[in-house]
C-alpha cells in the first residue's frame, strides 16, 4: 500500500513524529496498518522501541524517506505511523462539546488537555474541523488514542442523545460565553456535565443560554477574549479540581 | 516605502487581520507607518473605523491588494498595519519568564492570556523565537501592544536585575516543572512573583530549582505533559485568582 498525503475522505490518516507513534502503538496496535522510519532517526533510542514493538506485535514497519518528506510538516520526523480511522460513541461522564471548532491545532490542544484532566469523552457539532487530520493528530501528541468522541449534525441531535446519563440522570450543562451570567469562580460544576464551547471566531449563539448555567471566565477589557484552548483548559482545570 | 515580508532583521513588522490593526492604531499609534486595505474588505465595519482612525491621526492608509497578498497567511487578510519594532523594559510587577520558547503560536497566545490576566511584563531568555514575527503578533490578538518585554542572553542575566524589585523586596519564583515539588494547587503564589516556563520541547533543566519553589500541575499518566501555551494558561490563572 502506497501511503497518500492526508485526504479527509481517506480511510486512513497517520501520526508524525516518535512520540505520538509510540502512543498509537501502546494505545491502538489493533488499528495499525503501517510504521514508517526516517533513515536517520534509526540510531535514536524512540526509534529502537518503535521496532521492537513492531516486531513484537508482528506490525509492519519500513524505511521509506521519500514518503515521509512528503507527508512531514517538518523537517526531522523520524517515525509515521499509518492507522485507520476509528469511530467511537460517547460514555456517559463528563463531556466537552465543542461547536463548529475551525482551527486543528485548537483541538489537538483541548484533547491532550481533556485526556489529561481524564475527561475521555468529546462531542463535536458540524460543520467543524476534521479530528483525524494529521494536523489535529500531531498537536493531540497521542491523546486522540485516548479519547472517545462523536460528530453531531446539530446540537440538537447531540441533546437528544446525552442531556440524561443512562441513569436518568440530568446531565449539566455549562456554555462558556463573554457574556455568561456566572463567573467560572463561582460554579460548582454538578456531574455528570458538559463544557460547551464555542467557536475561535463567533463564539456561542444567545440561545445556547437556554441548555445550562452560562460562565464566563473574568478577564481585562484588554483583549478581546481568550484563544479558545486557554479558555477550555481554565475550564477543564476549573471542573475537574473541585 | 515598499513593505516586504518579515525578516528577523528588518526594523518594522505588521498585523495581520483587522481587529490586530485596530488594537495598534488604538494602543501604539506613534509607531505605525502605516496602514494597508485589501479592497474586498473596504465595505466592512472594522475596516471603515480603521479609515476614520487613520484620518484622525494622519496615518498613511491605502489600498494595496498586492501587498497584503505577498505579506498574509491566509485568504480575507482585510488590514495590514505596519509599524515600527519597539523595545520596552521590564516594570517590577510580576513576571513571566520563558526560557528558550521556540513555537511562535504558543508566545503569542501566552501574551494574549497574560494581558487577559493582568500579568504584562515578560521576560525571554534566548534562545528564542522572535516575538515581532506576524506569527506571534497575530495570535497575541494585539495583546502585545500592552505588553513590556525584555530578551534576555542568560537566565543570570535576567535574574541579576529582577530577583529584587524596587523596593528591594525578593522576587518569588515558581519554575513550573513536570517534577516539580509542589502542586499547583498547594501553591500560594507571593507578590512579586515569577512564573517560570521551559520550552515545548525539552522543560527546565534541572538547575532551575535552585531559583525558587518548583511548581507541577497535576495530569494523568495518559498525556506526557501539557501543551506549554495550556500549562501557562493554568498557571496564570491560578496566580491571578488567589
Amino acid at each position: 500500500m502506497k501511503v497518500k498525503r492526508y485526504n479527509k475522505k481517506s480511510d486512513y490518516t497517520y501520526t508524525l513524529g516518535t512520540y505520538p507513534t509510540l502512543e498509537l502503538l501502546q494505545f491502538k496496535p489493533e488499528l495499525v496498518i503501517k510504521v514508517l522510519l526516517n533513515s536517520e532517526g534509526i540510531k535514536s533510542d524512540g526509534i529502537s522501541e518503535i521496532q521492537q514493538i513492531c516486531a513484537d506485535k508482528n506490525i509492519l514497519c519500513e524505511v521509506d524517506d521519500r514518503t515521509i518528506q512528503k507527508l512531514g510538516y517538518k523537517e526531522n520526523t523520524y517515525a509515521v505511523g499509518v492507522f485507520k480511522k476509528f469511530k467511537s460513541g460517547l460514555s456517559h461522564a463528563n463531556h466537552v462539546v465543542l461547536v463548529n471548532p475551525r482551527n486543528m491545532g485548537n483541538i489537538g490542544t483541548i484533547v491532550r488537555t481533556m485526556v489529561g484532566f481524564g475527561v475521555e469523552d468529546l462531542a463535536i457539532i458540524r460543520p467543524a474541523a476534521d479530528i483525524f487530520d494529521p494536523k489535529v493528530v500531531r498537536s493531540a501528541m497521542g491523546a486522540l488514542f485516548n479519547l472517545r468522541f462523536q460528530y453531531f449534525d446539530t446540537i440538537d441531535d447531540y441533546l437528544v442523545k446525552f442531556s440524561s446519563d443512562s441513569t436518568e440522570t440530568k446531565r449539566n450543562f455549562y456554555p462558556l460565553m463573554l457574556d455568561g451570567a456566572k463567573s467560572i469562580k463561582e460554579v460548582t460544576f454538578e456531574n455528570p456535565w458538559g463544557l460547551v464551547f464555542g467557536n475561535e471566531g463567533a463564539g456561542l449563539p444567545a440561545d445556547y443560554q437556554k441548555i445550562g448555567q452560562t460562565v464566563f471566565i473574568p478577564h481585562s477589557n484588554k483583549i478581546d477574549s481568550l484563544n479558545l484552548s486557554t479558555a477550555a483548559s481554565i475550564a477543564l482545570w476549573s471542573a475537574t479540581s473541585n
